[in-house]
């Protein structure tokens, strides 16, 4: 079964902890937390204070902290994402000159390790980090803002990734981030995907937090 | 009477309205909020998002949102936070090649315009953009941390300013934020402060957000 | 028939739309605007406003006029080329974190999107993004200056490139650009360039544009 | 009898020289050139070919080119303009943490060395390099785009500086630029100013640059 | 017989000459030299004026100084780095976006050019220059400091990279970096490489410089 | 008696401590350390790895480590620095925005903290740091290389500088670095500076480093 991680992004700012546990108790597996510097995207988010106050609530119900850095430099900041309660933490390899450092560093501070892919970057930028990740983040639409549409081309970069991953007997998970919807999760598991984030398709729209994601758990498990 | 604006870099980020709601309800003449992008400081903390859910309480309650940026290149956010609900944009100093501009940007987008000053940045570096300003921001710690000591040079610093803004016949608000509590209050406004910025001295420590408030109220109060 | 872009950057900067209103008569196809910024190369040339300026010249002969970015976050700048007057805009993928969105941002914008590749830059950088591009640029010297010499590696690329373009079943317009002449100028049609941009083989040396021109349409006409 | 400097941003691009000759014959005494990197300020608009171009026009009216040098890192090209044909080169203040180095590589290329202040940006930090430098202009508009409105603070700034020039000693020529027209231009003069830079106002408007040079030379002889 | 390169970073750098000497009077080949500028790399180490100083020992065995340049914009560089003696000098392909001209700029100026590949960077990235280039160099750990444990999936990439290099009748040498040790020196000569750079394994531990030296011959000799 | 700083930028680094002894023997005070980054000036030199060969040979002769640190973002090497067995660190005005935080960090990690200004920085930028400083560096020339001729300006800032510290009653030494010459070693001990800095004076020219110094001692010791 896929996990479930609602971005906190597209929740509401003023009441955090209670918007993460309306997720987490209607069945949200992962939290996920989009970190922006307004240099890597258009748009500055949370930091590490916001990780901590949310960790305690995540820790109770068992669920990890999954933190995507969209920032330049991730390497001055892993510690303190650690420090504030990450289980994973995401860096772009659009960031990273010395990406197998980062990718040590963040598994030395005691945390999963993964690398996001923009769009339009090809898969084979990873070929020689992809035996030491825990975790391959592929960017199904530009970062920068919840509530943009899902980039098509994606599902294609996801099945290759799950081949190659598959050749390798890798155990890292294959998560997607963007304009993923009910609608379209079941396709994004079968391609290989196994992790699913969703911003305004958890928080937003007219459904309830429970709603939409009894939306997804039912597009997911009648027929996976 | 000086305005008190309670920095929600030290609240509780699992629960900004109701903190917000706490320290408007117990006097609260501001909300301050430190936007910090990992670049121009060491630290990461909010965006425009956070002052979006924010700026409908302080509305409520009739108190100035004030944003301080302390980020390079504000030039560029300087619209985003106008949207999200900005009164007050403070830029800093130390970022702006073009600040004449940036001041202009600001105001000509319906906010008031601040500039702060680092620890180590003399005053003379504001000569020329003085008698545009709407707010001058004297740093008493260095940026970046939420619970630093106040830095003792700030006082004289605070009063030279004074009097360079009445000289000018200006009405620019002249904000003080760092290590500020009940024990230095009426001093700083003495020295000619009139909004103070207080961060673990309203959110942190023993006292509950209405018993902190009400210290400074009592400091200020009965000596003004 | 391949269409052969004058680069203005070679003609007499002082009365460049003469220049322009020569290449033109005698049979230039597109008008091609070297932009520099000093940063991502090092030299400096031309902004909006020299497009802006010989549009209406490109808009009365009917030719595309065709704007190559060699300059930093050109995600900044396209806007003010699409206002001025571009037709085609053509970005570095070594300048583009999100290429992704810089090629849409370019098409939303009512341009068609071309991508350049610099000597030394694989192919594959290009293979999450080719689908969608309606140009690609192989840059067959290095960016920065008018009248360097061919690589000849670069016929390669362009062989490859164009059966990349042709599995795909896509339509972009493949160009090259750098050291191309009279003399090479089939063979590179002959390996799959469909868009020629030359510089001092059109407005330098000892003919006269006209002259230039059409030892180019002759070599080409012949035999293509 | 202060010297005009008809800014060729505001020229029809696409005949220069042609342009140049009209302000020169109409009595202009210097060609200023306005370099935009797109990064030191929003736009992007000429480098040193276009100097480079019009010089052999300067040098036949015996006019200096004056190039204003609004870019990161102007001691990478200084030399690049020199050879162009620049007579004057001008660097901002706030691009240089070494001053003094680029003032001395613009004279040891046998150029005048000029410093550029921004409107913000304090007289006091030319106090070290006051004495060695030919020209200091005053910005009286923010850089980056012609037709913009003086701002009026810069008459205070240009007495001051016409006042410490003098106390020195001083030769150094004192140059405005933004916003000045015929209107103004008798009080900037009178305020100490002795090179007027005029775009939009020579190169723009109604009248010819025949006509718009008359209007400055009026204004300023009848009463000087 | 492949080449051993002592890295001078980890000698003593009170007396470099005469640990030079040590190495080469014990058979090194080659001198290597890693100049760090604590911007590619978290460490600041050597620049010309070291390379300068040692090159007269070099010369006097005839033996390569192998200049090794962890720096950003090494364009900046590279003729200072040529003047003082370097007669290799391998540039990271992570640090160059004009890689094609860095490596003509080198061989321009008289010496050969090297590329250098972080442990995460894909082979692929040297598609198109690997007919032009000298030397590659593998890090097998990340660069920055001397005395790091050696990444075991360089081994691969040695062996994948020789494919390459023999496929297209190279002559480039393969040098690797990084945990290089008497104890794996045969396998990585095996494998491909025929320059191995040691810090640690000859100027630190117990052994002297030449017992150090000794070992890694005797290591190859046996059985290569 | 003012201190003598003999920088070993200036001596033969392939054998440093041999150097360091020499001049120490001989009768200099300090050892002067000048450390480039290739970014803040165009010169690379030394990091801490010398710095720590070379500060037993200080320690010996008890003489402090002052090291000069020409690099952008020094706040991130100056515990490297600190370790390395630096006494002094000493950073460039022009590179910190947050200065204050950079003098304090020196402090807090044992050190004393020096601020340096290029010739073209008014002394004014130092204002509001002044009080909190051990050391104020005043280079005489534009920082980068050694052997550059003395900017005679640099005299009157000495004087003003030492005023200005006198009013303070502050304690911090007043250094001078660049061009300093027996010629000119009294001129600026008695324009108030205390600590001379100087590298080809010392360990250049036809004298040995002992009568070299023995040229500044004798200049300063008949007359002071």
């Amino acid at each position: 079964m896929p996990a479930l991680a609602p971005s906190m992004i597209a929740a509401d700012y003023g009441r955090l902890e209670a918007q993460a546990r309306e997720a987490l108790d209607a069945g949200a597996d992962w939290l996920h937390m989009d970190v922006m510097d307004g240099h890597f995207v258009p748009n500055l988010t949370i930091g590490p204070g916001i990780i901590e106050a949310l960790h305690p609530v995540a820790e109770e119900y068992d669920a990890p902290v999954d933190v995507h850095l969209m920032i330049e430099n991730p390497e001055r900041y892993i510690d303190a994402f650690a420090d504030a309660g990450a289980d994973v933490i995401t860096v772009h390899a659009e960031t990273c000159s010395h990406l197998h450092r980062v990718v040590q560093q963040i598994q030395e501070a005691g945390c999963r390790a993964g690398v996001a892919l923009n769009p339009a970057t090809p898969l084979g930028q990873l070929e020689a980090i992809l035996p030491m990740v825990d975790l391959v983040l592929v960017m199904s639409v530009n970062p920068g803002f919840s509530g943009q549409a899902f980039i098509p081309q994606s599902t294609t970069k996801i099945q290759r990734l799950r081949r190659q991953l598959n050749a390798l007997g890798s155990k890292a998970r294959l998560e997607v981030d963007g304009g993923v919807k009910p609608g379209n999760a079941l396709q994004l598991v079968q391609a290989g995907a196994d992790v699913l984030v969703a911003g305004s398709a958890v928080f937003g729209g007219d459904g309830s937090v429970e709603e939409n994601i009894e939306a997804f758990r039912s597009a997911l498990t009648l027929k996976v």
